[in-house]
């Protein structure tokens, strides 16, 4: 779907992400300008098409005004490319952080910009690796004007209406999200938003887990398990009897039922590839996200007790609640001699 | 898709779902006998094709041996249904039980049956009241010969292979599950897993619920919630300003994001259909599902927290913890003179 | 405190709580009959004052009809031992289960007796190893009749009321709850309420588990534990450079606060000897009761997240959550490229 | 015990806390100043022999340098009065924060008051409306010298080594612990300590809380809560037929029990004034320490599922996860059709 309006984008880091933005920005017809500090990947998007800056410098000489410079870089280093990227800007420029940068450093962020004039745009970016296909979902903060104005830039980015079946009761007209992106609110709207998504995320992730496992476990009656003396047998063995294909319950989930969705589709993958998983330890990572939006849920005196203790599951997948389970198995030792079951 | 396998099924119960399955099925050229205490439902169903039968003996005698015969009736008059209509049934019939029956109970049915040589066949079915259109994900329990027999009947309401994009890494090409069902293992597996499969959907929609809760109240700052002299003020309140529309996000969400899912779909309409949602009152329905996957996870020693917080949550929004909520508020006035918060 | 009215006891198992039952009984005039299959156990209680049974048979001639049987036998040979046991006695002799037999099972055992006029009693009894000296806990389900004639034996068994101040607004006379001993009701309330006690007892120890654990890593800001590419920085280590002396923390909590509590008391004993609990693993096993008090919270729709956290926390201890944890991980592979973290 | 080192105190705020904690000091010969916008709460405490100063500036000049001032006001005026109150201290004075403020705030206040010599101690003192005859449990945080100079206040405050038995397995015989009070770390480390130490109050109560309500609903099988369609029936009614006792329930875990403990005394002396208590509407209040513990559990990546859980459960006694539930039921409406529950 070619744009009749294509928009300048400089993009700063080429990642995976970035470099994917900037793959589906310029089949649609956005010319692009791209900087990392690695480059390689420059010269490979160079070829694509892109036109590559050696330097900030190159980058944004290159960019007419008023620029549209997206950054795509690790959160440990935004603060410091912002701050030496927005010497070399001027007034009515635009910089968009597309990455999973905490909200309240976007609020900070535009404030800091706001003086000399430079807009701030904060984006937050799902469709992981996938995007450069599906397109990707935006959930944008900032000023009315500055998110206008990259309107073809996010129409392009986002999946677009055909993603998906109309929201059957759905009586507004107006509106991008049935396009795939949204202005949610002002600077920090974005990430705040995006920052919940990952929170439920992490807690769609890990229904899906604990109910993978019981059905794996089905078996349990069979006596595989080693058995341990201070722990309660099974008490209806027999209930607990059945050997089931994992992988192909997560396939068969895929379709018609109520649970179908995107990560389903990929534990389905998942699976398919390596039936045991038998390639992964479970200690399972955790990035800013969940943190954070336990925290928001907090402040706000929401309960939020399922995103709360996917949190925690992570923690405790590795091993981060060690000291914990030994005061656990301490007091019962003293209080009723237990050993601690060991191996 | 019209298939060259026609079966006779013959269906007991034709409420919602139990009507849509034989109208499915008729689509597809299956022949099909239906009974329902209630006439009309009979009489709907004889008007778009299905043979109507007035009495159980009739029923039966309208349908060709070997019987194929589906229980969609609600669980409590499952097993007094099918003591009746076994009576009737001879050996080689099969009675597919498609509710939600506890899985314990199907190993009992099965038992029952077995001596007079009649199949049972347990079958998970999901879709809800979409399923007419979009198919059912069916899983399913049993010998292996009646559920080969059906292998027409389930391919015809699941929702096939079209539903959804094949697997990426999915190197088998046997198997049922890209079709949208899956014989799971012997009797009470189907309903195993679709019981499993509603305790993920407990957590999936907890988690959607609490971060869609999480945004709306992302203007806590604003200071529109009730001040509580008992209560610690929000710290940061510039940090929670935010008036976000709720529906939008869900509606954003639906595509291209990694929570995209069937459940983000129908909250979108929901909230598209009623912004509020004040036709609600919060009081959470649980059917069985959610308390025997819990159940059947303490049993395995699966931990579960996510799963079993979500059936918490439930049980709380219908006021079912209010005897331990003043439990603690009577701690708290012993402990602190701490008056409750009141209004 | 001795009593006036000595009751005749038999005890069946002799391990540490059997035994001490015994001590305690014996130092205050009950005379007590002792079976165990261990003949040392027997032996050395002879030596205390207990007449030595070798066998059931003689346990049961030495005992005065009607008789009273207390079995403090592992859960696994209860059923056994009362089978063999039963068929020797008469009717109006009872038999008191003391150790934590699941309720349900009372009630059938109790049922199973019924016929021959023998009683039941199920008797929970808390204390672990220190009960010689501070007494026992004791819940008791049971007819009216038996549990009144046993009442010397639970008076001595249980702390009596010098063991706690009087509860201030405490104005019935009646009932033996300040003695330290209670009739809860029918059979298998004795161990419902045990059942209970011990759910309530994962909750307290997980909640001192985690505050101790979140005290021991307020250095977190230190920067030992090591970093994570995939996992988001601590953003303000400034706020955690404390490095607090856990075992004495736990030692201050037991006078004055508000958490002082015998739990406490045994975390404080078991840092003074290991500050750094290197002796355990944390592998935190589980015997039946919290298992049966989460079931009986999900079949009462009791909202119960605590306990039950605490239930999942323990299996997850034991390495018992790894395939979800690796579902976990597999679907961040799948969607982010994320790898594992490692190490 | 009289002390044979009084130490002048002035005391700033005399609610229930400050007003008992100077007649603790007043009994054990510390001369005390007092200070109070409540002119009654002055001249009460002046009949009982405290030296009444109608302003801070009275109240300074009635202190003798260097000054030892206690703050024992709301949290929302600390800073306030801190600030006001500075400006007429001088160097080497020092001013204690009895109150539950976040220990960030002290970090904050320390810095603030390090320029003009003046020392800072942040003091957690638990032990509610009971702290003036059982003591008060006093976590402290600040500098090595002011908390030594103060040390004969703190130990008059303290419960002291009386309150509770020794601890068996410990060895060091220095350490003010056995007395109830502790120097936990630099500025901030009493109130970090003591925040922790209400989270696990936080998570015992509610462990309580929910054990009890399991107990009360033991006799959920007879049928007395309302019936409802949309909710699952218990399966095994027989199995919760037990009217019990809760309030000598509660009393009988006081004596001997492993979960005695002063929150089951108090939860004792509150059913024993009112079983049902009915006069709780079980809206439950939370102050700042339950949030800060749970953000300090997660900024330390230790996972705490069970404080989480305790937390949110009263955020949902409030009626602040009504918005969420609304969102549960509308999917429930939107898959399957269901009707809320109602009544």
């Amino acid at each position: 779907m070619a744009t009749d309006s294509p928009v300048q984008l400089g993009m700063i880091g080429l990642g995976r992400m970035g470099a994917n933005l900037v793959r589906r920005l310029m089949r649609d017809g956005h010319p692009c300008v791209v900087h990392d500090v690695n480059r390689d990947a420059m010269l490979e998007l160079e070829k694509e098409g892109a036109t590559a800056a050696a330097s900030l410098q190159d980058f944004v000489a290159k960019l007419a005004p008023p620029r549209n410079v997206w950054l795509m870089v690790p959160a440990g280093v935004v603060q410091s490319t912002l701050d030496e990227l927005t010497a070399l800007l001027q007034s009515d420029d635009t910089v968009i952080d597309g990455g999973n940068s905490y909200y309240r450093d976007d609020m900070a962020r535009a404030r800091q910009l706001a003086p000399r004039g430079i807009h701030y745009v904060d984006c937050g970016t799902s469709g992981g690796v996938w995007g450069l296909d599906r397109g990707y979902c935006l959930m944008i903060g900032g000023e009315d004007e500055p998110v206008a104005r990259l309107d073809p830039i996010f129409r392009t980015i986002a999946p677009g209406r055909g993603d998906a079946e109309p929201t059957p009761g759905r009586t507004r007209t107006d509106g991008t999200a049935p396009e795939g992106y949204l202005h949610c609110g002002p600077n920090g709207a974005g990430h705040f938003v995006k920052m919940v998504h990952n929170g439920v995320e992490y807690g769609m992730m890990a229904a899906i887990a604990e109910g993978l496992s019981i059905i794996r476990h089905a078996d349990a009656g069979l006596g595989r398990r080693e058995v341990d003396a201070e722990t309660a047998p099974l008490r209806e063995p027999e209930a607990y009897q059945y050997e089931i294909d994992v992988a192909e319950v997560a396939e068969v989930w895929r379709r018609g039922s109520v649970i179908g969705s995107w990560l389903v589709d990929l534990v389905a993958d998942a699976l398919a590839r390596s039936p045991q998983l038998d390639q992964f330890t479970g200690r399972v990572s955790d990035s800013g996200e969940g943190r954070w939006t336990v925290q928001a849920a907090i402040d706000e005196s929401v309960p939020a007790p399922v995103i709360s203790a996917s949190l925690a599951e992570r923690y405790a997948s590795r091993g981060l609640g060690e000291f914990g389970d030994k005061v656990l198995s301490a007091m019962r030792g003293e209080f009723g001699g237990h050993a601690e079951k060991t191996g």
